[in-house]
């Protein structure tokens, strides 16, 4: 007998040689239907691998992200197999589980595969599936290995096999099909419901260039037909609401060959909106007792080697910029905090002047190389909606919570209802890893957790998470197509103090070093702007939308009571455009249903003549013809409905 | 006889021979009374020069420039002498007038001077100017004047000669006393009533550093003792106002050595009073049909070689930043045109789109060597109230009157009403110093004559004065000390566009070149409120001053109802502080009095019973005792009689 130990601690003793599924079946059948994959003792392992010694068994199931990884890393070996089958003679290579779904590189030698092949390949691989063909693992020796696979004429997994251990290969069978495979798979074929191949890209053998181009085909599988049709969907949502094909249409952002990649460009409706943006959380912060700042876009290297950046980040940074006259250098600044630090030192404070709470829409500049530039969320220049809190230790629970309650007013009226934080603390078992006083740090660990749970956080504490000058929490917003999104980090920091050698007077009449909080709920405008586009489609709440409203005459005859009608919405601060071209009103509505305005306002004989407009909402409800008093109303009471004041 | 023009066209007939003098006394006596220097064919003579030709001749007094300069001149003569008279041996090199007084380099061998001195060279100064010694001039021929120098051993002047040519050297005498000199004296050295010695400092021979130092003393004189007692008072006015200094005092911005010279780091109180005055100029600028844009603050090197700024301004200014993987240069932008260029060129435009008014608060960076750098006036880091207007060629006098308006709005809402302007134009005769068509420049000029006439300007012409690229009109203010500042240029420009290859649909279908013009009221940021700073002495119109009020309590007791006054304020919107230190009413006065803050509100026993505020105007006035709310409205009213909406 051995003893299986689950999750929530309990141990179960089963004869040797058990297999996960059995384990599972001994807990509920329900579980055992839904068991896919698992792991032993840190090791994954099939559900059919017999356990023979004691140890710790987790089981997975779809519903986990490593159930998933198995579910598609077995679909590539059907993948395979159904590519095997229709192009006799391809080489494979190797054919793992990623993100979202799986992909296999191979060599196709004379064959092409391009997107009208995909629903052939489909047909065949989800054929295989039907087949309900158990995956089996074995061991094989290195010179059986290798002579298998010379034998096919494949050297990337003759490749791949002299660089393993003789004792360590295994192969994977299912149906007709083997592979060379380390094994994490699901029990059988006959799980994987629905196959999608979704494309196909270059890709070079072991990611050299050098090497031969291969042909990456990708492909996502489900256990279930709809969750396929749901994620299509969704992948369809997604490439709509793509940030930057929006912010082109919605004309908020453009970029320039002759400025330079990741150099955003932001169009005068963009402007506004960032305007708007900042606007809102300036008067925010200024309630809650910040004072803006404003600094250089360049500093001393000096300024860097004393922050310690430069030795750390240095090299791959925007390089140096000289002076031509006098020996001098300078960087584009990647961060505020050492200008703000500089600040801070430029007057001497007492313990009575804190928190201090500098603030300032800082624009910083990182280099990334071109490959990764990503519209709006992967940029080299970028504006932070940064912070810098000084305060004396014992301030840090009230300060932190006051950071959360500004985060969690700023997500809320931007519509964001769905998030969720982590508070990264020390590994308490590595103490030399951190700089600072242990029990400031056991102070500010606790103020933070303190703060997350009196302000009713949903919270994880992970420990060694937190960077070696302080501990830290971030926000973690889900969009609304269930993607996740970093925000809003909130970090306690006991380096830059340290290093600018910062100070008050306190009551005790002698010096103090203060703790530094940096923050920022936005993180930057650039993401910000591209996570609320993606998040809302283009459909910004109504006080942040560029134009709120579209005046629309039915005909020539009617347009100046149309401007008249726009003269009043400016009057009533209503942002509003007004479109008279000579189009009929069904084509100016499509048109602006495409802009996503919210509010279209068609005038024609009946509006004129009662002074009224006939409002129609972005999607098409229809409130039918009212005052312009009226609609200044609906429009305060939608604002009011999301932007409460802090 | 010879026959003498004078600037008013007017001609007379004198006998050869005849001085500037008699020919003043032959106009009027009076104006023979103020004639202190003259100007023949376009030569400075002395008013004793006899006249022997026909020619032009212009009378100077104390209230031209040039008599000024006559007058400053003649007066280092006289403190030549007295150095001379008190400090045998010395050396006397050059004694120009300059903008405010003259100096003279003198080489004092053992002798030292300084400031305890400057009364002993007064005396004897203004003794030697009271004997009314007549100014001489004599020609010399080379030989003499170079024997004459090198009796006295005074090698400087041996080698100022050494370059004269024989038959141009004029020697000038007063009283006992010879110097080497061109000419360009007053009558006598009586008409210098007042001499004030400023200053010494150290002065290389030539301006070079590898030759000897000197010792530069720096002097002023006047006709009249009152006038230097004026611009004493003025002098000392200026100190006082030194944006410098009130900059610190008032908690504006400050520098840092680490962030490096020339570049301000914007206090809090600064900060918001710079945020103040651009969300002024955004409002205006909306209204006048402008949209934001925000671009970054580097561009690509290509983006200058396009502008043509690389090829003009690249070795002088800071240089290039290259990434450290791949092949790329980056210049901090030294303007903001060719990235809304660049934001023109992002989208075709029709002459319907026409005009567009791209505005940014755009921060550029420009290298000035370190000597050359003065608190905010002179900076390497500033950002302009940048826009650009494209517009049609037809569109231009239109926009140019715009431009003015929103100018002149600007400046009025600060407090200046004494301000000129001047147009620069092509020269004519030099058609080949121009870029873009004749009848553009023709048309632009004449718009902005039309426009500076039809808002009437007060304004010169300048011919010549044109940039390579357009006619412009520049503002000039006077600031409240008199002194000149130039402000606000608007500039027409046919360069940017062409080099940017921008265009626009015309109503003929085909492609045109737009028009462009950049403006910025303010100039910069950190310029204008350097210049508001010594302007109004740190007392900002009420609507900008960064506090607008403090709360004084007479005592502990009332500190609660003076927080409940301070609530108010803020409700009303009304910038407010509070000085709750324990200390006498008298003491917060005189500190809020110095900090300039325009009301002092004191609460104690009275006000607490009446729910009324004492109110005290910064200087002294006395509003006595009022509630919240007629104070709000006394603020309200000297705001909105200086900030009218544009």
């Amino acid at each position: 007998m051995i003893e299986i130990t689950l999750p929530d601690g309990a141990v179960k003793k089963v004869p040797k040689e058990t297999t996960p599924m059995e384990v599972a079946k001994s807990i509920s059948e329900g579980l055992a239907r839904n068991v896919i994959s698992a792991k032993f003792n840190d090791t994954v392992v099939e559900t059919a691998t017999p356990l023979t010694q004691d140890g710790t068994l987790t089981l997975y199931t779809w519903n986990n992200d490593e159930g998933k990884k198995a579910f598609w890393h077995s679909s590539s070996h059907v993948l395979a197999q159904a590519l095997e089958e229709l192009y006799p003679g391809i080489k494979l290579t190797i054919g793992p589980a990623i993100e979202n779904g799986f992909y296999y590189d191979v060599d196709f030698g004379e064959h092409t595969v391009s997107e009208k092949d995909f629903p052939t390949i489909e047909k065949k691989a989800l054929e295989i599936a039907r087949g309900k063909h158990d995956y089996k693992m074995r061991s094989v020796s290195k010179a059986d290995a290798l002579s298998y696979y010379n034998e096919q004429d494949n050297e990337y997994k003759v490749e791949l096999i002299e660089n393993l251990e003789d004792g360590t290969i295994t192969f994977c069978d299912h149906s007709t099909f083997t592979d060379l495979c380390r094994g994490g798979h699901i029990p059988n074929t006959g799980i994987i419901k629905a196959i999608k191949i979704l494309s196909v890209a270059g890709a070079y053998w072991r990611g050299n260039e050098n090497n031969k181009q291969l042909t990456r085909v990708y492909g996502i599988s489900f256990p279930k037909q709809k969750e396929l049709t749901a994620y299509l969907e969704l992948l369809e949502e997604a490439k709509k609401r793509d940030h930057r094909k929006l912010g082109k249409e919605l004309e908020l952002f453009t970029f320039s060959q002759k400025v330079g990649q990741g150099l955003p460009l932001w169009l005068p409706k963009g402007a506004a909106l960032r305007e708007r943006l900042e606007q809102f959380l300036k008067k925010a912060q200024k309630k809650a007792g910040y004072e803006m700042v404003v600094t250089p876009h360049i500093g001393q290297k000096e300024l860097y080697v004393t922050s310690g950046h430069y030795a750390k980040y240095g090299e791959d940074s925007f390089q140096p910029i000289h002076t031509p006259k006098e020996d001098e250098e300078f960087l584009l600044k990647p961060m505020n905090c050492p200008h703000h630090c500089e600040i801070y030192n430029s007057s001497p404070f007492s313990y009575k002047d804190l928190p201090k709470r500098y603030a300032e829409f800082g624009t910083v500049y990182r280099y990334e190389q071109s490959g990764e530039l990503h519209g709006l969320t992967r940029v080299r220049g970028f504006t932070q909606d940064d912070a810098h809190i000084f305060c004396t230790p014992d301030q840090l629970n009230v300060e932190f919570k006051k950071v959360i309650d500004l985060s969690l007013y700023v997500l809320r009226s931007l519509g964001f209802e769905n998030f969720t934080a982590q508070v990264s603390v020390r590994d308490l078992d590595k103490p030399e890893k951190y700089i600072g006083e242990p029990e400031n740090w056991e102070k500010a660990e606790q103020a933070i957790i303190n703060a997350a749970e009196e302000k009713g956080l949903n919270f994880v504490i992970e420990s060694g998470e937190a960077a070696f000058y302080g501990p830290k929490l971030d926000f973690m917003v889900k969009d609304a197509l269930g993607r996740q999104w970093q925000l809003g980090t909130i970090q306690v920091d006991y380096n830059l103090p340290e290093r600018f050698d910062l100070s008050y007077k306190g009551s005790d009449n002698e010096l103090h070093r203060p703790v530094m909080i940096h923050r920022a709920p936005f993180g930057s405008m650039e993401r910000f702007v591209a996570l609320l586009l993606e998040h809302t489609g283009g459909n910004f709440p109504l006080w942040l939308i560029p134009d709120q409203a579209i005046v629309l005459p039915v005909s020539e005859k009617h347009e100046k009571y149309a401007e008249k009608v726009l003269n009043s919405l400016e009057n009533h601060e209503i942002r509003a455009l007004i479109d008279n071209r000579n189009e009929t009103v069904g084509k100016k509505i499509r048109e602006a249903e495409l802009k996503k305005i919210p509010f279209m306002l068609i005038v024609g004989e009946q509006e004129e003549g009662s002074e009224t407009i006939s409002v129609r909402r972005h999607g098409g409800e229809d409130f039918g013809s009212i005052s312009i008093n009226e609609f200044s109303d609906l429009v305060a009471t939608e604002i009011n409905s999301t932007l409460k004041s802090f």
